[in-house]
């Protein structure tokens, strides 16, 4: 059950990434004084100053486990963030989901234009393999490889650009459960398995021992996806900061569809319990892990 | 002056980095049997079977002179032309150039769609940076990281993708030389000097032994945009295999329009006795390097 005191610690620990990963790409993203000013401030729009963060406090929670140096660990989450945001300008395109609201603020495109928001997404896309591969990550040159393979597999055609293919395809086709499950696993489950893997690589936590998070992060993933599916439904666009219930209108099948109200809240708190007993190994170290798979379904946004 | 000999080199080198290139993304880009497969078909339009295969050539003839590996050079090549490809893809979207041929084939969005465009081109872009950092790069770590350094960054808002912004902006304002001319060097030279460096790179050569190679890269590189923005104007499409004269038409300053036809040819001249000229403590080793350089002025396409 969720406690005061981890209640309370998730809530310090969110802030804190938040005002890190800001800082952070603050410090990447200094606007230039030549044409390319507007590029910039597009990418500062989308990075900086919204969003909850969850990949990048995966991330140094796993790394915190196994007492890696933290302004390292928030280096590389940045780069696993500057991804998903990425894919999210990407992803609101007209020609793709067509979203105006992202974050409480309007989308990329809307705010500058979608030629801005391609060449946006392109150069964040490529920021984070620069911040993975740079003088300032990790000095094992074997463990930044090993952080840029995970990380490219997870953001390509195997992972979330393959998981968003699947989810336009899903307009066209009937899918069911198996195939929804692979979608989610590839669209949402990748770069969040990737963020706790990328966690334990930091730490060269070798492959063995890190299965346990491995069968956390997939858990966690999927659990993630079905509260989204659940929010989309039943949440409130003011606080969610975009437009909801778009599933249901594209005629997608999802978790919700297929399950039911009900049998979807089960599956995602089973999932939780799952993710949470493949920790049972580690102790009070991964109390923020814990508190962040409970938090995955509790969470109103 | 181009020889016999030295021109039927180069046809036979375009020819054979040609049919590896295909070979590579052929393997690399196995279709799935799942709702990915029209990611993979769109992938494949784009990669496989057109384009001159420049930056290619440019990075296996660079690894050639100091005997690196063939089949290494070739799978570093690939990751470089996936990021042309991707940028290609993107620039054809109609909220950016709307272009409807490429390389004589329907550009991905006509032949797909815009969605399937933008994470085709999403997809090549990880993929990059999946083949540099996997296991069948080279197989010295600094090395790896060092390739994929120089790619993010020749791709990213320093270099290509700030290029594409500024190309946005010159339609808007009027820019003079030194603005076209950094503009330039972001947006096509900044992707042909890395061929050049990361043939370099594979090959050990230390920084202080790659000054020449820069400067018979940065030559060439805008030299290829001068001959570009002539045969823009002076082309045949059909040869071309896309729409040209589009500068003009988006009221953009050009070389061509900022030098004059006359000079901006003997600028382009120029710039290739300049790039032959940094070649010139290396022997024959090199002859593939300065015949190329010709060819770029040369080129009919």
């Amino acid at each position: 059950m969720t406690t005061a005191t981890s209640d309370s610690a998730l809530a310090d620990a969110f802030r804190q990434i938040s005002d890190d990963v800001d800082a952070c790409f603050d410090a990447l993203l200094t606007v230039p004084d030549d044409p390319r000013a507007v590029l910039y401030q597009a990418m500062r729009h989308a990075a900086i100053g919204g969003g909850k963060r969850v990949r990048p406090l995966l991330l140094t929670a796993t790394a915190a486990m196994f007492n890696v140096d933290r302004a390292l660990a928030v280096r590389v989450a940045c780069a696993v963030e500057a991804i998903h945001v990425y894919s999210l300008i990407h992803d609101d395109l007209p020609c793709m989901d067509d979203d105006d609201m992202r974050r409480g603020k309007p989308t990329v495109h809307k705010a500058f234009n979608d030629a801005v928001a391609v060449l946006a997404g392109d150069s964040l896309h490529a920021l984070a393999f620069e911040i993975l591969a740079g003088s300032q990550s990790h000095p094992d040159p074997f463990i930044r490889a090993d952080l840029i393979v995970t990380l490219a597999e997870a953001s390509g055609p195997n992972g979330m650009a393959g998981g968003q293919m699947m989810d336009l395809e899903a307009e066209n086709a009937k899918f069911d459960l198996p195939t929804v499950t692979k979608l989610q696993r590839l669209k949402t489950g990748a770069l969040i398995a990737a963020s706790v893997e990328m966690g334990a690589i930091l730490a060269n936590v070798p492959v063995e021992g890190r299965t346990a998070l491995r069968g956390y992060a997939r858990d966690i993933g999927l659990a993630f996806q079905i509260a989204d599916d659940i929010m989309d439904v039943e949440g409130d666009e003011a606080l969610a900061g975009k437009a909801l219930n778009k599933d249901a209108a594209a005629g997608k099948e999802t978790f919700l569809s297929l399950l039911g109200l009900e049998r979807a809240r089960e599956q995602a708190f089973f999932l939780v319990d799952q993710a949470i007993g493949h920790l049972a190994s580690h102790g009070r170290e991964a109390d923020l892990l814990r508190a962040l798979a409970r938090y995955i379904v509790e969470r109103d946004t």
